[in-house]
Formats: C-alpha cells, sequence, structure tokens
C-alpha cells in the first residue's frame, strides 16, 4: 500500500462543496470515480478541508492509500485528460506512511475576495457587497483575530461541534483586483468560519472603533452577535500546510 | 426617435462573439432580442467593437434609435432581470442625434491577460502560454507600437480590408494578479489585431532586442512575419471612448 498526496484546484460554483454526498456533484466524488477508473481500485481520498458548496480551492489536499504500482508521474496527466474542466490535479507526491491530508495538516490558508463595484468578470471568485466598506476599516476589524482565541462566535450553527479555539497565524486583507481580499492562516477553521468573519468585518467596519467591536464579539463566543455569512463564492482555499519531509 | 447608448459587460465563454448570426448565440443577437421584448418593438444595435468568439468585455459600447418612451434609468435593471448571467447591462444613457456607437468612437482600450503558471480560478479570463516569457522582454517587444503605424502585419487573413494604419496611443505591460497584461488603446483596431501582437510579442520577447524584432515585422506589413494568434479568452475589450457631449 502506498501513500498519496494530491494538490487540487477546483471552481466550485459547478460542485455541492467537497464532500461525497449521494445523487450530488461533488469534489471527493468526482475526484474518487476518476482516480478509481485510472487505479483500476475502490477508492476513498481525505480531503484536507471540506470545502462548502460554491467555494473554490487552488491548494486542496487529498491523500489516499492505493495497491497500483502507477509512476507518480503519469497520474496527475492521466488524472487531467480524464477529470471535467472544474478540478484539475496540479501536483500528486508520494507520502510518508500514515500521511493524512486532514489530520496531518498544520495549517491552511483561505482567501476571501471582496470587490468594489460589480465585475461580471471577476463574480465567480469575488463578491460585491451591496454595503459600502473600506480597507482601513476592514483591516481593524479583523486585527483582533490574530493568535490564540476561541473562535465559537464564528462558527456557524448545525455543524458538528468541533474544538473552537484556533490558532489564528494571519489575518490580513491587501488589494487585489477590483477589491480587497483577507488571507487568513490558521492551524483548523471552524464551519463557515472565514465566510463569518468576513460578513462580521463589513458590519464593524464602518464603526467608530471596528476593532473594539471584534474583539467584543469574539470575547462573547456568541454567534447571534457575529454578523451574516458570506457567501460561498468569493472564499478560496489557497494552500495547506504540513510538517517537512510528511511527503517526498 | 430617441438614441440610447448602453455600456455592455459579457463573459464572453458561452458566446460566438458580438455579431449576430443566424443560429449561433451572439451578444448582439442576445441584446436585441431583450431589447426588443423590453422596448417593445424590433431594434438593431451596433457594437463599438465587434468581439470574437470567446472575447470577453467589461466596457463594450452599444447603441440604437427607439420610439419607446421608456425612462430611461428604468432600463437597466429591467434588461438585467430579463438578461442571462454572463451579460450585464452596465449603464443606460441617452445619446446626442447621430450617435453611433462604432462611428462616433475615438478609441478603444483592450487589455490582454497572461499567467505565469496555470490557474484554473483565472483560466477563463487569462491565458498561460507553454512558452516562458518575462515582462521585461515583452515589455521591449511592443514599445515599438506606440504611435500612428500601418499595423497591416497583425490583420488577419480573412477580414475585411480596413484601413490598416491605426494610431496606438499605449501598449504597455503592467502587473495583473497571477501574471502580466497588455494595455492597449487605439483609434481603431483591426481583426484579431490585439491578440497577434499578443502572439507575436511573446515569440520576440526572447530575442536579444525584441523591439528590432517587432520594428522590423511592423514595418514589413507582413502577417507571415509575426507570430501566432493568441487565443480569444485572455482579451477583453475594457473602455471605448466618445468626445465629451457624445452623450448626456
Amino acid at each position: 500500500m502506498r501513500g498519496l498526496k494530491l494538490v487540487v484546484a477546483y471552481d466550485g460554483a459547478g460542485f455541492h462543496g467537497w464532500q461525497r454526498q449521494p445523487g450530488r456533484r461533488t469534489v471527493q466524488g468526482v475526484m474518487e470515480d476518476h482516480l478509481g477508473a485510472v487505479l483500476k481500485e475502490s477508492v476513498t481520498v481525505t480531503g484536507a478541508g471540506r470545502t462548502d458548496a460554491g467555494c473554490h480551492a487552488r491548494g486542496q489536499v487529498a491523500s489516499l492509500g492505493t495497491a497500483s504500482q502507477l509512476p507518480v508521474a503519469a497520474l496527475a496527466p492521466l488524472l487531467n485528460r480524464l477529470l471535467p474542466g472544474d478540478v484539475r490535479v496540479r501536483e500528486v507526491t508520494e507520502t510518508e506512511p500514515g500521511f493524512d491530508a486532514r489530520r496531518s495538516a498544520i495549517a491552511r490558508r483561505y482567501a476571501y475576495r471582496l470587490l468594489w463595484a460589480e465585475d461580471l468578470l471577476l463574480s465567480r471568485i469575488a463578491w460585491h457587497p451591496q454595503r459600502p466598506f473600506d480597507a482601513e476599516g476592514l483591516t481593524r476589524a479583523t486585527a483582533p483575530l490574530e493568535g490564540r482565541h476561541d473562535f465559537a462566535a464564528f462558527q456557524s450553527t448545525g455543524s458538528t461541534p468541533a474544538v473552537s479555539v484556533c490558532n489564528v497565524t494571519r489575518a490580513a486583507w491587501r488589494p487585489s483586483e477590483g477589491g480587497v481580499q483577507l488571507d487568513i492562516v490558521a492551524d483548523h477553521f471552524l464551519y463557515h468560519m472565514v465566510r463569518s468573519i468576513v460578513g462580521t468585518a463589513l458590519v464593524f467596519q464602518a464603526a467608530a472603533d471596528p476593532g473594539a467591536r471584534m474583539a467584543e464579539c469574539l470575547a462573547s463566543r456568541d454567534r447571534g452577535r457575529a454578523g451574516p455569512t458570506a457567501p460561498a463564492h468569493g472564499l478560496c482555499l489557497e494552500e495547506v500546510f504540513y510538517p517537512t519531509g510528511a511527503s517526498r
């Protein structure tokens, strides 16, 4: 049994999220079906992040075990010939025994893009909120998030209860085409956490002291204090980090 | 009879270009059908630029005459409720008599985007060439194009013969997400001109003197000296310019 690690990009618009669901087109489902065809065995993949319906990925990571002896270098080209146009395997590497895309990950980086104005050509991957906003207010609003905190206030109800303490090592806005984007890195993320943070930052950025409002909301651990959840299509899983040597 | 000017954005992927063609989905066709339904009369629109199949627009301009007394302010919302998701009316204004989106235009701005690497999320609107390239070489290659020149070397065969002298007031590369983009402004453009220039710049940018190669190609007026035509999906009609006072 060999372990494989795949770095996967997808346009989330045509998928009901990552996780396999009966009767629905999901990235995991499409990956497993095509991997099965190529490796000629039944395959189960584990994804580093269970992205929601409509969310994109440039650097999702999937792991699997296989008995196939197919050379690693042949796998990405073979898969990409078969896969639909909205999902691409960027890289395949062999892993150390025991590598698990989800459990072995030490950090994930997501980006959420906002547009100043409607832009049809970017509307698949970025959100234009009705509410006006400015970069300085957003920056002040998200500043208190960096560090180790309980993010229960930004966890959607209906989600599987999880350890809600996350270590956010970066939460910073930078200019991106036609707007700004939040780059956020943490050891793990709660259900809808980035989208809740963005929706909340948009409410608080107009306040006299956006940082104080955010700090108070965070401390409350009360989802009712946070703002609405921003739509999925602005969110992208950019990168997943592993300890050095986990794959080779 | 009132004259109307519409600023239109579209994702070109689903269209066989701007110009109406029997049995094919074109932007002009879709616009005329929906304008006809809203204005309750048969409508012919004139586009400032006849973009090719697959080319995008953020600022295409269309003009039309109408007997309808529908208020101008109501038109964009009405149309956008009916139009498919890949085309949007950004603005409607009333024009001076005799305004014609094509003939009245004094300049057009196109952008062509190149990517350093494959990026699924930008692959609808930017091109990743196989051939490696660098921004300095591209800049040197396109520098000789600014000014009034005969661009016959960059006009695709099979096109309607046109005055091939164009006044290019800008041809400059700048960083754009994941790559670089050519911003090019001219009084008018020949068939496939921007795409031929980009394909040629990609060949010449690696030369010892990219500018000399381009100047020689330009002076030759020989399409055979130019490089291949870059694909349509990297191109976008960004803006059309009119004399002040042409619309109000």
